[in-house]
This record gives C-alpha cells, structure tokens and sequence, in this order.
C-alpha cells in the first residue's frame, strides 16, 4: 500500500526545508532545485506541492509568521473574560510579548529566516505584502497587550499607538540580534530588557 | 589627456551602485555582471577595482556602516572637553543618536542596503565579522551617549551596558520598520519614539 502523505503536512515540511537553506546558505540559495534536495524530494514532486518559486517562497515566509502569532494566540487566550489580570500583569505582558521572541532553537531559526525575508521585502512586492499584513496583526496584538496594562492600573497616560510601535521596534532589534550575533544578544539579555522595558512603562 | 579617476572615490561609486541594485533588484541579483551594468563599467574595468565578488560585497557594506559611524563621529565633535552639556542633553543626545537613522532619502537607501547585508550575514561569515566590528562600535557610541546623560545629572541610576543595548534594539527595529514600510514607519514616528525613549530614561 503506498504511503498516504498530508498535503498540507508535506507543504510545511517543504517551508522548513527551505528554512534550513536559509540558515545555511542564504536566501540567495534557496532555488527549487536547492530545496528539493534538502526535502528529499524530486524536482517533479516539489513542484507538485508549490508549483511556482515564488508560491514557495511567500508560503515559507507566511509559515513564519504563523508560529509566531499561533504562540501569540494561545498565550492570549489565558486572558480572563473582563480582560483584566489578578496576576502581575506585567508578567502576563512580558510572556506574551516574549512569545514572538527567538528564545530557543527552533525561534533562532525562525527569527534568522524571518530576517532574511525582511531584507528581501524591500525589493519583492509579494513578500512585502504579506510582511505588512503580518505587521499589522502583531502591532494590534501588542497594542491590545499595552491597553491591558492600563485596564489593570499597572501603567497610566500611555499613548498605545506610540507606545506599540516603541515595543514592536525593540523587538523587531532583538530579533535581528539574536538573530545575527546570538553571543551578544544572549537570550538573558532579551529577558532583562523586555522586562526592564515593561517595567518602565509602569513608572 | 586622460580623465583621471580617484581610485578611491571610483570604489565607492562602485559600491553605490552594489546599493541600487540590492534597493531595486536585491541582494541575490548583485552579481559583477550586474553591478558593472549599473556603475557603467565593463566587467574587466570593474574586476581592477573589486577583484572578486566576496571583496565587492564586504566593501559595500563597510561602506554603509563608514557613512553611519562618520555622521556619529562629526556630531560627538559637538561633545565639550569635560562632556557636560550646557544645552538639553536630551536633545544633544537625540541628535546623535539620530543620525544612525535613515530619516532622509539618502540613508533610507542605506537603512534597505544594511537590512539586506545583516540577512546574508546569517549564512557569510566574512560579512558577519564586519557586521559585529561595526555593532560594537556604534554599541560603545550608544553607551558613551547615555553615560553623558547620567553625567549631565538628566538620568540617575541607569544599568548603561543594558539601556545601550535596548536603546541599539530600537534603533535597529526602527531602522527596519523604516526600510520595509516607510508608509507605517514614518520619520515624524521614529523622532517621536526616539524622543520618548530617551525622555523615559531622564524620568
């Protein structure tokens, strides 16, 4: 009986070979040809699953972005129902917020990839485009994150709209650290500074 | 007579054009057939400037980081002997700091070219090693600049080599909000965000 594959499962095995390539070699290299190889697939059969280069591509990049805002949601979903925390909020805040943050392998690949599609985005209108939608979602989120803290009384006076890009900016600068010189910014700093960074909020 | 050429001034021609083309086209299409095309060279002109491909990128790149630091560096002349400043060191240091940030044209190209050298950095270890000398540097400005607030009496009890590195990850999240989407990012947003970082560590 030949074996019964998940299309949908083979399509995210094929993006995580294509992150691999990335890591390794640069997005330069991430031909169809390249992750084929890497997926230990034929040419005919990875184009079975994407039949076009830049179909890979941007479902790559949307693979990404959809860990990191599946993190996202199931952490939100510990919200009470008044949207307002009897634990420390800033706590609650700084777990969120630190579940899009590359703090162990599997997100140091993820924020090293997510890098070099950001790079790309400058030149390539297709991945721009789903880098601005995901931009979007992640910026409510995390202005939505910051309204909690004022809901709970833990900060007051913040301008959300300000204050959620400030925060959306540090992380995104994290992740390129952690991402591009992990000995420097050690997942122990980002800790510290999230925290600090929350903390001063609360002032 | 022969016109003639500065060799430096021709290298750095050449690598303005390596910027225009990783703007438009990407990192990926800035081959030495392409980047002779767009400096206006023949491929054997540009072969007795870069002798090799790798050498080509590292020098554009360093070029990016030089332009960066040098406007750093003619601000700091700013700085009086004893580095206390008369004048709001809040504003002193805003300037400074600001002038990493692609807030006109010109460094908005920088900010593209620099977004696209640190993605290629995760799998190039001779662009990694120029992009780590040139962190520390800029890293070592950045906590020069918060200790002069601390010496200015603007700011007590600052963790320095902490505040540094969260106010570099802004800097840089700023700076690839700027590169990726402009139309979001905008530079009336970054000088506000900028100002209110630095003011919240004065408060």
């Amino acid at each position: 009986m030949p074996k019964v594959v998940d299309p949908v499962e083979r399509r995210q095995q094929v993006a995580e070979a294509v992150w691999r390539v990335i890591s390794r070699d640069g997005l330069g290299r991430a031909s169809m040809r390249h992750v084929a190889a890497e997926a230990g697939l034929s040419l005919g059969s990875l184009r079975h699953y994407f039949a076009t280069h830049t179909e890979l591509l941007t479902f790559s990049m949307r693979l990404v972005m959809d860990r990191g805002t599946a993190r996202l949601r199931a952490l939100e979903k510990l919200r009470p129902a008044d949207g307002v925390y009897r634990t420390d909020p800033v706590y609650v805040v700084e777990m969120v917020v630190s579940s899009t943050l590359p703090l162990d392998a599997e997100r140091q690949l993820e924020g090293e990839v997510w890098l070099a599609f950001l790079g790309a985005t400058v030149s390539d209108p297709r991945l721009r485009a789903i880098s601005d939608e995901i931009y979007d979602s992640v910026l409510g989120m995390e202005r939505d994150m910051l309204a909690q803290l004022v809901r709970s009384g833990a900060a007051t006076g913040l301008d959300l709209d300000l204050e959620a890009m400030r925060l959306h900016s540090l992380l995104d600068g994290l992740t390129v650290g952690a991402a591009t010189r992990p000995e420097r910014v050690t997942i122990e700093r980002i800790r510290a500074i999230v925290r600090r960074h929350l903390l001063s909020l609360c002032e």
